[in-house]
């Protein structure tokens, strides 16, 4: 794989990004000005009508500060550290001291329920000091663990300050002790992965390699032995989640068989691409092929067999989990908004480990659909349900729909998703290039300055692009002198050709492609300008035929993306719809319209239902029809107007 | 209406039918042969690896005539109950000593286990003796009183004994005392309905008009005040069932608003259907017009909005369960083989209120499809749930198809489904005929002799059928004398025409059509030979364009016989297949096919997925092509053949 340690570092350390884009900034503006004000409010239980959140009380609770019980989920912690986390981003790219004062109070608090040993978790501190460790396969405090170590280490890049990482210095050295292989350690590991990529990003900051190791120890003992159930026996049998028999369902958990026998994506989706990412990061810094095949496998089961066109994975509410290959039902479906963010941390290490196109495009495709789907553009409404299909009448009585929300919600009590879009997005520069074998990768079409050194010397790539609206796309070179190195641009699935100017003249890029990168080697002279317009068409998309929810439809892609039918445009009963073939779809920047989107036309036919009558079922009957147009909008502004039917499949 | 009430008893008593058919009479001999004695082993627990029943013993516990505990169902009794009802029939038709003997001795266990008062229930005399009537709502008391008023009734009117009629008129008056308007009884009504139409049979067998009265003093109280909240209060809130939230969910049970009130039909399907099934029998009776209308009102709310192309009624399994108009999702759906049946009550009802075809159409559609798909040919097999589509690989996977058996069951511990095909299969000969202002109304096609008294005058009328595989009927008229009257014939909804010849001349039938029946009016003379060919094409049957489900596709219906695809013709991925248009079928009669059957074949195309790639989603890409012929058996034959894929609606 040609794997190399100085790249390691390439997409933190060797390119610096900030952004400036049409369409990005407002997202990330939205997630400094509302979003994270509003958690940290909805973490304080300062939100009307939201369901109470009592993480930051939690904490102070446990540090002996307030008095009181423990309240919430077992895993709320995690909430403060994915704050936290967010935070860290955004106050690498901009400071602001109001924030970084609020958050160093908040490392007080959590560096003070840190107990004397290095144990870090409110709920057991609080409620059950003595049962510790008893329960992994469903209490998660290595879950939470995990994301306070990604929290400290995001804020100690983003300000330089260290008390966070100490303390998870602490937690992670104190764990290190209790999991091992030795006969006094619990020879166990996780019951929510996360920890495991959480202890490479802390061996990175720290090069500390015992890190590395216990990452790599919770992933193989995976699926050894029959741990949860022996520490169920050893408890009494009690559990946490009746609902979910998550002790006796080894798919559930991934722990069906280790690692490298995964062969597909099963159990909870969040799991299984956390476990990805994490997998994909030991083998980068471990360089062992069989974890790198393990992390092809999965990545080829989820991308061909078991991901929604939006990027969504998770067919089943039960388990909130996979279910079997080509089972991609569109109105029953779970795709939660935080499995499509890992799907894209599992990208970007896909793309760390080896930069093919492959990779980025499903990362771009689940940024740009199911992620900013799962939130409003007032930064207060979240949806962890990304249906592709939705009839809301249906939602309140048919309990298959049980899970499935017409409109997005305010705060939840198991607030897994907005945190997660928050710290996504706060750190969406760190998605966008990687460096590799002196070629700079550009893997999404976002505007904005990235600055790396290349043979010592200082180069800035200046972007602009027009996307997702336009494929226009266009860099600059800032740089004092020449400098020679590869630019390779991604060129995307859905662009069907492209076009390259270096200075206005046109350059032929088709030779050049190297894993789906255009690879433009030359001495680069400061101001060269690039030009690389994409071709960006109405795509008709398949599905392959092994897929029955999509047989004899089409989904409508333009560019990143995936467009939607919606009652607001194209009134109720959307199934009654079809494409005409062969005909041209208008394509419309409206300004006004929820904050200025792009909306698709394409002639159509309804299948009426005003003629008919009231018989259920007639034979050798046509239906009457009548022409229509029928308007698409983006997936992602679905369910802004009200309750409504959205449909992405339509016939064609 | 034109009620009468002499023609209440039509059906059971003035036309006496005893069937001979080429198609029913072996499901008649297998309820005999094969059904009623396997069932007697299942209520003994005899049968190797089937959940067990304990049935009959709880009765013998409850008389005092074994030791030990209460097990199984709180409804557990009704097993044994349905079980008589059918010996019941049976022994109507035929004698049979040995069955009889056996009957008996449980109807001796059965009386021994009545209490003094009167009260009759396994599970509270066992188990809880002080907390009957404590738990109406849940506990299903009534219910199985019901089922053992029908059969008393059955069997008293199959044997002429009195013994468990006595019984079960104890077991009445005792209930009329408990419940009623009166400040010292209760008032409240049955969780799960069916004593409703069981009082009514119990009127019309004792002339005792208590028994209405109680029957209609429990559906007029229904869905007044909060009687299930009430009484959960007054027993301190235990609950059941917890896993359903019948108490609170007044939909369910309906209980949200009083009968006429209700427009639709919400809840279980079985206890809505045996509900309107008591509506239609207390308006026959009391021919009050509200209760008539309430009755219409539910008819077409299940027959326009709810109701499956197989005659299977409700769509979701939470609460096996109505949802809401025109949603009827083909693979999660429940279409509980109970629920056809009380459609198929309910149907008979309708039709004693007055004749129309639209009524028959619907009772045979059930009839032919999901009763009896629900049992396999050896009779020892059943589905509780009737898909209209199956992936039997997705039914252990994908939760949502958790309650989906892709092959037909043994026994099982709720036992609710192979009881009542028995009785209804035992008890044909009483929906196939009925008289109504001097016509003889033939609903059901099945051969047979059908004796009735016109004019004071014996006649029997002899059919012979070639449905479901040919639409030619014929009937001879027996008589000593001549006898005038109307032959009223059923013209199927399925029957795109048809030819009356009556002693070989051609009558035209068509001016003389009302409500759905050709009414033949004439003198009869002793031989006079009707000749009735329906026309039975293979229609191409579409849904309603509200119903999402079937939109684009087709529905193959021959004469009575929905079809269907299975994996055994078509090999896999059945959605793949396509029909041509105006194809003509090819019909085929299979005497060697699961027991005989006729199949169709309609030329096709497969989209195919050979050339496909491993790619998901791909743009603007045609699907290869293979003509196919497409294969398809009549649904009640699927799942006949091991494990496979099996489609009822098919893309057109």
């Amino acid at each position: 794989m040609g794997l190399k340690k100085e790249l390691i570092f390439s997409s933190n350390n060797e390119v610096k990004v900030s952004i400036q884009d049409h369409f990005w900034s407002s997202y990330i503006d939205l997630v400094r000005n509302v979003v994270i004000p509003y958690q940290w409010q909805a973490l304080n239980d300062e939100i009307e009508g939201a369901e109470p959140s009592h993480a930051i009380k939690n904490f102070q609770i446990a540090a002996g500060l307030e008095e009181g019980e423990h309240y919430g989920m077992v895993f709320q912690d995690s909430d403060v550290a994915k704050w936290m986390e967010a935070v860290g981003y955004l106050l690498a790219k901009e400071s602001d001291y109001e924030l970084e004062a609020l958050a160093d109070c908040v490392i007080d608090v959590i560096a003070a329920a840190q107990q004397p040993d290095g144990y870090l978790n409110t709920y057991y501190t609080v409620k059950e000091p003595d049962k510790r460790w008893s329960n992994l396969c469903e209490c998660h405090e290595l879950y939470c663990a995990g994301h306070m170590i990604e929290a400290a280490v995001a804020y100690f890049l983003g300000t330089g300050k260290r008390k966070l990482l100490d303390v998870v210095i602490r937690l992670a050295d104190y764990i290190d002790t209790v999991f091992g292989p030795e006969p006094h350690q619990i020879q166990g590991y996780d019951g929510h992965q996360e920890i495991e990529l959480a202890l490479v990003k802390l061996y990175r900051v720290t090069g500390n390699e015992r890190y590395l190791k216990l990452s790599t120890y919770f992933l193989e003992q995976r699926g050894q032995g029959d741990f949860y159930l022996d520490e169920y026996e050893k408890r009494g049998r009690s559990t946490f989640w009746p609902a979910i028999n998550v002790i006796h369902d080894k798919k559930y958990s991934q722990t069906h068989v280790p690692i490298r026998e995964q062969h597909s994506a099963e159990g909870h989706a969040v799991r299984a691409v956390y476990m990805a990412t994490g997998i994909a990061d030991v083998a980068i810094e471990s360089k062992d092929q069989s974890l790198v095949e393990t992390c092809q496998r999965l990545w080829n089961n989820i991308v061909n067999k078991r991901m929604y066109i939006t990027g969504g994975i998770g067919s089943m509410a039960y388990g909130e989990s996979f279910s079997l290959d080509y089972d991609l039902p569109n109105d029953t479906v779970y795709a939660e908004t935080c499995a499509s963010i890992g799907l894209i941390f599992f990208a970007q290490r896909m793309l760390q480990i080896a930069p093919k196109s492959e990779y980025a495009d499903v990362l771009e495709r689940a940024l740009y659909n199911t992620v900013i789907a799962g939130m409003s553009k007032d930064g207060k409404h979240f949806f962890y349900v990304n249906p592709l299909e939705v009839w809301p009448e249906a939602c309140g009585i048919n309990h298959n729909y049980e899970h499935v929300k017409p409109e997005r919600q305010g705060w939840f009590g198991c607030a897994c998703c907005p945190p997660n879009i928050a710290r996504l997005l706060a750190s969406l520069d760190q998605y966008m290039y990687t460096i590799q074998d002196n070629r700079l990768y550009t893997h999404l079409y976002i505007g904005g300055d990235a600055e790396l050194i290349v043979g010592g010397q200082s180069v800035t790539l200046h972007q602009s692009s027009n996307l997702p609206w336009e494929g226009r796309v266009h860099f600059t070179v800032r740089t004092t002198n020449s400098v020679t190195f590869t630019l390779a641009l991604r060129v995307p699935d859905w662009s069907q050709g492209a076009e390259l100017k270096i200075n206005g003249q046109p350059v032929d890029w088709k030779e050049a492609i190297d894993n789906g990168y255009a690879c433009i080697h030359r001495e680069w002279l400061p101001n060269d300008e690039v030009e690389w317009v994409l071709c960006m068409p109405v795509l008709r998309m398949k599905g392959h035929p092994l897929l029955r929810e999509s047989i004899g439809k089409v989904a409508i892609q333009r560019g990143p993306l995936v467009y939607c039918l919606e009652e607001a445009d194209n009134g109720k009963q959307l199934h009654q719809l079809r494409l005409q073939a062969s005909t041209e779809a208008i394509v419309t920047m409206n300004p006004e319209l929820l904050g200025g989107i792009g909306t698709l036309q394409i002639p159509g036919l309804r299948d009426c239902n005003e003629q008919w009558g009231d018989a259920l079922y007639k034979p050798n009957e046509e239906f009457m029809q009548e022409p229509i147009m029928a308007t698409f909008i983006p997936y992602f502004a679905w369910a802004n107007r009200g309750l409504g039917e959205m449909s992405v499949w339509v016939r064609d």
